[in-house]
C-alpha cells in the first residue's frame, strides 16, 4: 500500500520513531489512568529548545490542553510534550484548565524547563476530570526513563482503541549542503473519530534548523495532504492535534525561505504525514478494506478534495466496499450530491482500473466480470471529471458490522 | 409519535390517500419490472387539469424523467403521473430520455390528454434501461383500473425496499369561506437514501383552487420543514421528487395571495409532508429507533438546521442510539464540528428531557440514572444553544447491524 517515493533527496526509512532525530528522547509508562493497566502516559523531550508548530481541531468544543497549547505555541519554543491516553480532559470546564496547568507546572519543575515550553495532549473519555495525583506520580516515574530507546513505549502509551502502534522515521539529504536530516513521528487514532476513547493525535520531531513560520507553513501543507485526506465521518474530535518540533540539531544552515532545502524537507514531512494518515485508516474501527478515492482532471485541487470527501464519507459506498460490490451507482450518486459543478455527461468511473461508467453512461461490456473485481484487497476508486488538470487522493475504510459493534456496545 | 395539531381550521385525518381530494383517481399494478412479481406501476390521474408544483433532487446526476419534468412543469398543467418502481432510469444517457418520451407519448394517447400534461417518475436500480414494452402493456392494463379506490394499490406499487405503504389524507376548512378542502398524499423511501433500489418520492394531491406560483411556494416551504429535515446520510438520490397537484375542484375562491386561506392550506400541507417524512424515517433501512433532534435558542432557523443535521448524520450518535447509550459526548462533538458559531460555555444538552450537559459542563448529578434513559422507545435529543430564539427539529433513525446487512449484501 505504501508507495515508497525515490525522491532526489535519498529519502530512506530508518528505525527510532520520534527519537530518531538528534536530541530527542522519549518514554512511555502505565500510571493508572486506564483501568486495564495498559500504558497511558508518554513524554517527548527535546534536549535543546525546539521550534514548534501545530495544527489543532476546528471543533468548537476544544479540550483544555488544546486551548492552552494554542495560546503558548505562538511565542515559545517547545521542550517537552506530556501525552496521556484514557481521559480527554474535554468538556470539563474551568477545573479541567486548572488541572492541565497544575500538571504542566509540576513537569516543568521536574525537567527544569519553563512552563511555557511544555505542552499537554490528552485522548480518552470526554467529560471526566483528569486523575491529577496519579499523573503526578507518573511524571516522577517517567522523567528518569527518557531515552533514545523510548519511542515505542511512547507510541504505545498514546493508543486507545488502536490495535497497532503507528511510528515511522526517515532520513534525507538537504540538496544545498548534502547534510543529513532526520524526521520521526508517531500517531494514534482509529480511523473513524471516536470521541470517547479515541481522537487523532500525531507528534513529529525533526533535527532540521528552520525558521518557525516556515515550519508552521510546511506542517499546514503536509496536514492538508495527509490527515485532512482521511475520512472522519464528517465529525472531528475535540482533541485532534498534530505537533511538529524542530530542534536544529542537524546543524544545517537555517532554512529561511522556500528554497530547495525547504521543499526537500516538505517532501519528507508529507511522506511522514501520509504514512501516519494511511496507518490510521488501516487501523480504522471495524475496517476490513483500505479504500483510495482518486479524483482526476478536476478544475482545481479544492474541488477534487470536496468530491473525494463526499464519496469517502458515503455510508452507501463504504458498505458496498465491505460487501465487495463494485457499485458505481452509489459512487456517481455521492459525487452528484457533492456541491461541485461538473458536466455529468463527461464523468467516468473506474474501480480497480476497470472503467464501469464512461462519459455519463454505463460501460455494459465489463459487466460480466464485475463480481470478482473487489472481492478482496485494497480498493481504488478513480473518477475522471474531464474538466481540468487537478488531482486529489483521499483515503478511507469500509463500514462493517464491527464498526457498529465497537460504537454501539461501548457505554457511557 | 405523530403530534396531531388541533389547528383552527379543524384539520382532520380522513381515508383515501391521494384519491381523497375531489377529482383524483389512482391505480397500481404489477407489470413485470420487478422480478419478484410485486406491484411496480402506479398511475395518478386528475379528471380535470391540475396546477402542478414540484421539488426535484439537487444531485448533478438527474434521472431522465426528472429532466423532462423540470422542463415541462413550468408552463403546463398536470393530468397524470405514471410512476414505476424497480428501475430508476438514471445514468442511462440519451436512450433513457427517448424511452421516457415514448412512454409519455403512449400514455397521452391512452388517456387522450396532451403529452405536456403527463409526468413520469421512477425509482429502482441505476444504470439499467427501462423495459419499455412491458411498461406499455402495463399502461394498457392500468388505465381502465383508475378509480377512487386505487390509492392503496398505487401507494404499494411505488415501494422498493420499503416495508410499509405510506399514505395519508386530511380535510380542513378554509377560514374565509368555511369551504372544505382535501389533501392526500403517498410517498416511498426507506430513510437512508438507497440509490439502487430506493429514492425518496412523494405525491400530494389537493382539490384546492390556488394560484400556481403560490402552490410552488407552499410546496417549497413545506418540503423545507419536512423532507429536508430527515437524515439522508449526506447523500441524495438521482431521482428524489415531490409532486403537488391542485385541481381546484373544492370550488373555493381561488387563492391569489398569502392570505388566511393560504396559511390554512400551508398548515395542512406541512402536516401532510411531516407525516410522510417521519414515516420514511420510521421505515428507514435497519432502523430500530426514531430520533428527534431539537435545537433551541439558536440565532436563526438556518443555523439550527445546520447543527441538527450534523448531529443527525453522525454515525457515532446513531450507533450510540442503537446501543441505547445516552452518550452526550458524541452529541457535543458532532455539534462542535458543525460550522455554526456559538459559545461552547453556554450549551446545554438534554436526552429524553434529562439534562446531561449544562452550560458547557457535565451534569454529574444525573449520572446514576443514565443506563435506563434511552434503553427503549423514541429518543429526543435537545440542544440549547442559549444564543437566540430560533428552533428547528430534525428526524433520523439509528445505525444498526441491519443497515450494514441491507447495504453490504445487496449486489450490483
Amino acid at each position: 500500500m505504501f508507495e515508497k517515493k525515490d525522491i532526489k533527496t535519498g529519502l530512506e526509512e530508518i528505525p527510532g520513531g520520534i527519537t530518531a532525530p538528534v536530541g530527542f528522547l522519549a518514554a512511555g509508562i502505565a500510571c493508572g489512568i486506564k483501568k486495564s493497566g495498559k500504558k497511558d502516559l508518554a513524554l517527548i523531550y527535546s534536549e535543546t529548545p525546539a521550534a514548534g508548530a501545530a495544527v489543532f481541531t476546528t471543533n468548537k468544543f476544544k479540550a483544555a490542553q488544546v486551548l492552552l497549547s494554542m495560546e503558548k505555541i505562538k511565542d515559545h519554543n517547545i521542550r517537552a510534550i506530556l501525552i496521556n491516553s484514557g481521559n480527554a480532559n474535554s468538556c470539563t470546564g474551568e477545573k479541567g484548565m486548572e488541572d492541565a496547568r497544575e500538571l504542566i507546572s509540576f513537569l516543568a519543575e521536574k525537567l527544569s524547563v519553563d512552563e511555557s515550553e511544555i505542552h499537554l495532549s490528552s485522548t480518552g473519555i470526554i467529560g471526566e476530570l483528569l486523575p491529577v495525583e496519579k499523573m503526578k506520580k507518573g511524571i516522577e516515574e517517567i522523567t528518569p526513563l527518557l531515552s533514545k530507546g523510548g519511542s515505542q513505549d511512547a507510541a504505545e502509551a498514546i493508543l486507545t482503541t488502536d490495535k497497532r502502534i503507528k511510528e515511522i522515521a526517515f532520513r534525507f539529504l538537504l540538496p544545498s549542503s548534502r547534510r543529513e536530516v532526520k524526521i520521526g513521528a508517531m500517531a494514534k487514532g482509529s480511523g473513524m473519530i471516536h470521541p470517547d476513547l479515541a481522537t487523532m493525535l500525531a507528534f513529529i520531531t525533526t533535527d532540521i534548523s528552520i525558521d518557525k513560520s516556515l515550519l508552521q507553513s510546511a506542517l499546514r501543507e503536509a496536514v492538508n495532504k495527509s490527515f485532512n485526506r482521511i475520512s472522519v465521518d464528517g465529525d472531528q474530535s475535540t482533541n485532534d492535534t498534530v505537533f511538529l518540533l524542530a530542534n536544529g540539531r542537524a546543524g544545517n544552515k537555517k532554512i529561511k525561505e522556500k528554497d530547495e532545502d525547504y521543499y526537500a524537507f516538505l517532501d519528507a514531512l508529507k511522506e511522514t504525514a501520509v504514512f501516519l494518515a494511511k496507518s490510521i485508516v488501516l487501523d480504522g474501527e471495524g475496517a476490513t478494506r483500505f479504500i483510495t478515492i482518486r479524483i482526476i482532471q478536476a478544475r482545481n485541487e479544492e474541488e477534487a478534495v470536496i468530491a473525494a470527501r463526499q464519496i469517502a464519507n458515503s455510508n452507501l459506498v463504504k458498505t458496498a466496499c465491505f460487501g465487495g460490490d463494485p457499485n458505481w451507482g452509489r459512487i456517481t450518486m455521492a459525487l452528484g450530491s457533492s456541491k461541485i459543478d461538473f458536466d455529468e455527461n463527461k464523468v467516468s468511473v473506474a474501480i480497480n482500473k476497470v472503467e464501469l461508467f464512461s462519459n455519463g453512461k454505463p460501460s455494459y461490456h465489463y459487466k460480466d466480470s464485475l463480481s470478482d473485481l473487489i472481492k478482496t484487497g485494497d480498493i481504488l476508486i478513480e473518477i475522471n471529471l474531464n474538466q481540468g488538470e487537478s488531482t486529489a487522493e483521499f483515503w478511507t475504510s469500509d463500514l462493517s458490522y464491527d464498526y457498529i459493534k465497537i460504537n454501539a456496545e461501548y457505554h457511557t
